[in-house]
């Protein structure tokens, strides 16, 4: 079968050459006569591999020494709660700038752990989806964090610019854009994602956090969930998820042969344009929840005028070989996500479709 | 290359049979145009391959509805936290019987939790190695449970028949032998296990844990951390290490065409005696530091009278395109890791060149 034109949101799309080049090497890894699976994580083949996806990470994104490369596992969800288990002091309190879905699953885990506070206004869930500009947030001077989502997978928003957090460090759940555009890290104190949108596979979390935060985390936790632990052992504390591993490897390797973060943001930005065109072309049949300056070059959702109609563009789509099209099942609508490895064709034809779609409505 | 001979302690060997089936399917899955990394985990794709996993777990394993099966993801050094996180509350105490160096890793992170104990006497690790006897443990009656290591992957001892608990359910890390005999789930109150051994790739975690010890289960916890939180949503609260149970799903194939846990049971002891037999023909040259009732179906450790002698056997078995006997790097000697998915011709093979290589040196 032809390729199916891929706009899930996670687990999502991955470059063909970098699953081409796992299934040739599938059963014999550089001619060990063994899977990457079968080896050892302790042995030389999976170790340089496993470097090599940290090395491919500290090019792409720039991470100076000042900040360690971790390979976890648990995804983002275990993250809301390692992020407060280790930050977090007795007498502390954390930021959280909320604008959307998995920001306010980040703040409820964190409340399992300690004391945090909401540090901007009304219901990050209300239409349209926006984030808050530098002068509405209440930011706590003596905050052991503050924390913020990149980019809200369901709610469709997208922070363009990051506000200043001054002494306090900044930590960003950036699952679903990290490696989509050049980000500044020594900005943060922390970032993580979960791999499955634009790094790799489910099953890998990937968490870029600075030494100082690291040395001076909390020690009266379980040693697994120390963040020092991982950081120890190059992420070889205890057995990493390697094929997971591996995949990113593919991925980030293909990812720099294309040029890197300065050319897919190029393509990123082209990709959301001729989806938001579409849908500014047409304000009478198609709307877009998000404000204008907070909308996501990752997660491009929009309404049709009716949830039938929604229905049908949904299953005309999958009629054309598009898959995933349909909105969070919490807050229905149409929902585009054009991870790095959704091709530009894929999204042009979905943005024809719609255009062909008004017309014949 | 011809397929190597991996004896590696895990991860480990797979059947290439599931192996082969995963490179067959890896970009287009069942038709869909898709890897089956690509696909949603709330699709119906992975959903039926998610469910076949637990199915075939519950059949291969005669697990009754008594009983959670769950896939998480950390390994067991995650369970070893997760565990009394879950399970241990205020005012209680759990019990430990160590005897080796995975279960002193899992009494030392439940000391991070609570309050935990001791129930058996001596160092754990201290040679020969051994299980204790029934009549050797120290059980407290209201210990919130009782923790062992059905078998130490690094000092190669097992528990061939599980000791009486009382009231006091038994937990036991399996991450070494589940699937390679049949056990009586029902006398277990949690059975966990890594799957880099004999369930699949690293990544992905199997727990089968009785229901009502999730019910009562601590509720002061990170949701994340709650086995409640996975029960409730059959491990898709969050996104599961796809991939990892996809090929989970394979190996289990293959394991029931091949006559299930009788069958293999039945090769794992025959495997397990030619190499022990070796050891025992010539005790003036390979000396198994294991007790005669303990010793491992699974990790077959001794050694030769130095370790000069110990790296040439190494070395020598390595140009056989043997992989993987090296002892663990904390106890030295040889280390034969004879999982489900080492074939009894690799297993023939090896036993062969000691004989040979007594003769030799």
């Amino acid at each position: 079968m032809a390729r199916a034109m891929n706009f899930n949101a996670g687990p999502a799309a991955l470059p063909l050459e970098a699953l081409e080049r796992a299934q040739r090497e599938l059963i014999d890894f550089a001619g060990t006569g063994m899977s990457i699976i079968e080896h050892s994580h302790r042995g030389k083949a999976y170790e340089a591999v496993h470097n090599e996806a940290i090395t491919l990470l500290r090019e792409l994104l720039d991470i100076k020494d000042t900040h360690h490369v971790l390979f976890l596992q648990g995804g983002a969800s275990q993250q809301f709660a390692m992020i407060p288990m280790n930050l977090l002091k007795p007498g502390q309190s954390a930021d959280y700038i909320v604008t959307g879905a998995w920001g306010k699953k980040a703040i409820q885990e964190a409340k399992t752990v300690g004391t945090v506070r909401s540090a901007s206004a009304g219901d990050p869930e209300a239409k349209p989806a926006r984030v808050p500009k530098q002068s509405e947030l209440d930011l706590d001077a003596n905050a052991a964090y503050v924390h913020l989502t990149s980019n809200e997978t369901i709610g469709g928003s997208q922070w363009h610019e990051f506000p200043s957090t001054g002494k306090a460090p900044l930590v960003a759940d950036m699952s679903s854009d990290i490696l989509s555009r050049p980000i500044d890290v020594s900005k943060f104190g922390l970032i993580y994602a979960g791999a499955q949108k634009n790094i790799g596979p489910s099953g890998v979390t990937l968490v870029i956090v600075r030494k100082d935060l690291v040395e001076t985390g909390r020690t009266d936790i379980p040693k697994i969930f120390r963040y020092a632990t991982h950081a120890a052992e190059n992420s070889l504390y205890n057995t990493p998820a390697t094929f997971a591993v591996y995949l990113v490897r593919n991925v980030l390797d293909v990812l720099k042969k294309n040029g890197g973060l300065a050319a897919i943001d190029k393509q990123n930005r082209a990709k959301a344009k001729a989806l938001y065109d579409a849908i500014d072309a047409r304000p009478d049949f198609y709307r877009c929840p998000v404000e204008q300056g907070a909308r996501s070059l990752m997660n491009v959702v929009f309404n049709l005028p009716t949830p039938e109609l929604e229905a049908e563009f949904v299953t005309a789509t999958q009629k054309l070989g598009m898959v995933g099209l349909k909105g969070h099942r919490s807050v229905g609508g149409i929902r585009a996500s054009i991870y790095n490895a959704v091709l530009p064709e894929w999204v042009g034809a979905l943005a024809q479709f719609m255009n062909d779609f008004h017309k014949g409505s």
